[in-house]
């Protein structure tokens, strides 16, 4: 049987599991509406480290150890870890996986890594190239907005459109058998660029990708918006939420009784300058990792599509005037009948 | 049978073939050692952009389309394009791949990055994911020199250990069938950090990398030195190829008989600042898909050992006082008997 359907999407026929999840989250990220499901909330954003760049590394390595150690196995099991943030150079990753002695493929997918690394984890798994294989992704509010923004001394107001950038990192374990949720399809985004050049708006430079990404994966599959107890972007926020909603009617499919966006849903609505909404590639992560997963595991919700978002800007191509091209990718995980 | 060899080494059972290449290179470039087998030599560093980092991205995407019509295909036969480059957020890879209709894969292993796509590539082709897929990368010294150490304007001396980052992108097209060089085995390498911290002797910080990999290759396939007609590293320079191949002697394997650095041999001698030779993620690329397989493809070399190799630094992480992480993936690519 063909392992491709369609386009872009794949079968994953070997169904690997989804054996561990662990997220760590910082103290906003704790004070969220995900609050009850995280494993780790931190008490400040620093970690007891001295810079926030190395705050981000201890809390993906964390992530990361903590998954290993969840799924009840170690280090030497492990056949990979697919693992990325948005660090220049994904330093995070680097330095968190550096102690680790793990076979590493670095991915840079902006804030669509964490359906990236758990795709090509998937793919991998099925391929049968390794036993236990880790995806993994962090993303921290400080450490970005002085990469990509201003420095927070700067004390710059916040657009209504500009969202809030996670402090978290989530790391799941694939393996091959046991009771537990299980990866089903796999579809990779394209990129898409409709010319959107804000980079406080970013939601609504992904919603186009957001939306193909969806209409594509139904389209491959066959399979319609009701078949999902949950459809889950990673952080289009509010208002690339309300777009990417209004694109997929447009393509023929209606997605509103059943799609929450990662990003719009973290925060509470009270929680200071979060606007419209959280992201950063930890967002999805930390929510898959946290509320989905255990809601999964307690069986709220049984078919789950995941649709991480990244918009691939640097800040070189914007000061060089380019649009924000806008990527996601899309696994659906599934767990019982 | 078990795909996987060992810790760190999978065997490719389907032996995808790379079916074309394309290389594209600068003016430098263009008068090195290799000069007569690269696809495309440009007149200047510019290629009639107005940034040297959209002269990236042209050249990336040129590579990229080149090397399809090369194996006489389209881009809806391609499945997926698996790229990276050295610029922040990946803005070569995203925006050469913009306006290709490819489900894309981002990847980031600093200069190892033609090694990591072509595994993952070959790992997917493996599982049949895809009838045909693209492993491609690029590197630009001036767009590189300005983000990682100074803008070219302002003249600094270059020291003896620094390298010459190759203007340059490689791409290859990976198939099922055909009378082609193919991929057999792949060997994904673990972070080293041997605490070096002089960001102008990248080499010296890759070689445990580059010399931990190759050793781990021969242990995990059996194989030794002289299976192969030719062992290449991807940039580690003269500095950081005298110390691989007395780490690897002192693993008990003498590669010096047949053991060259695509970095090292790239530039004539002769060519001014080159000092310890090139680097980039370009380097392999480039020397790959124009010297190695063109003498891959007239039997000159009929068992390659490719290991690119990348230092996974950032400039935050350098100002922060942390050693440069290194990293080495190799894949074994054979054609005959």
């Amino acid at each position: 049987m063909n392992k491709r359907l369609g386009d872009q999407t794949v079968r994953i026929e070997s169904k690997p599991r989804i054996i561990s999840t662990a997220s760590v989250v910082g103290p906003k990220e704790g004070k969220g509406n995900f609050k009850d499901y995280f494993d780790v909330i931190l008490k400040n954003d620093h970690k007891e480290n001295e810079s926030f760049e190395k705050a981000e590394t201890n809390i993906l390595s964390t992530a990361i150890s903590e998954s290993i150690k969840r799924a009840n196995l170690t280090e030497e099991k492990i056949g990979y870890i697919f693992a990325g943030d948005l660090l220049n150079q994904l330093s995070a990753s680097s330095f968190a996986v550096r102690g680790m002695n793990v076979p590493f493929i670095g991915l840079y997918g902006a804030c669509s890594t964490m359906t990236e690394s758990l795709s090509i984890a998937s793919m991998i798994m099925d391929g049968e190239f390794a036993n236990y294989v880790i995806a993994a992704t962090s993303s921290h509010f400080a450490a970005s907005e002085r990469q990509f923004r201003f420095p927070l001394e700067f004390g710059t107001q916040r657009a209504l459109t500009s969202q809030w950038t996670v402090t978290g990192a989530g790391a799941m374990v694939l393996g091959k058998t046991g009771n537990f949720p299980y990866v089903t399809y796999v579809t990779t985004g394209k990129i898409k660029d409709y010319g959107v050049t804000d980079s406080n708006d970013m939601g609504s430079a992904m919603a186009p990708a957001a939306a193909a990404t969806i209409y594509q994966h139904f389209k491959d599959t066959g399979r319609s918006p009701s078949y999902y107890d949950l459809i889950a972007t990673g952080d289009l926020g509010k208002y690339g939420k309300e777009i990417t909603e209004k694109l997929v009617k447009k393509y023929g499919y209606d997605i509103s009784s059943n799609y929450m966006d990662c990003g719009q849903e973290i925060f509470d609505k009270s929680q200071d300058d979060t606007n419209a909404g959280g992201s950063g590639c930890g967002c999805s992560a930390v929510v898959y990792c946290g509320y989905i997963y255990k809601n999964m595991m307690n069986k709220k919700f049984k078919k789950v599509l995941l649709i991480s978002t990244g918009a691939l800007l640097s800040t070189t191509s914007s000061l060089q005037g380019e649009s924000i091209p806008g990527i996601a990718h899309a696994v659906s995980i599934e767990y019982g009948d």
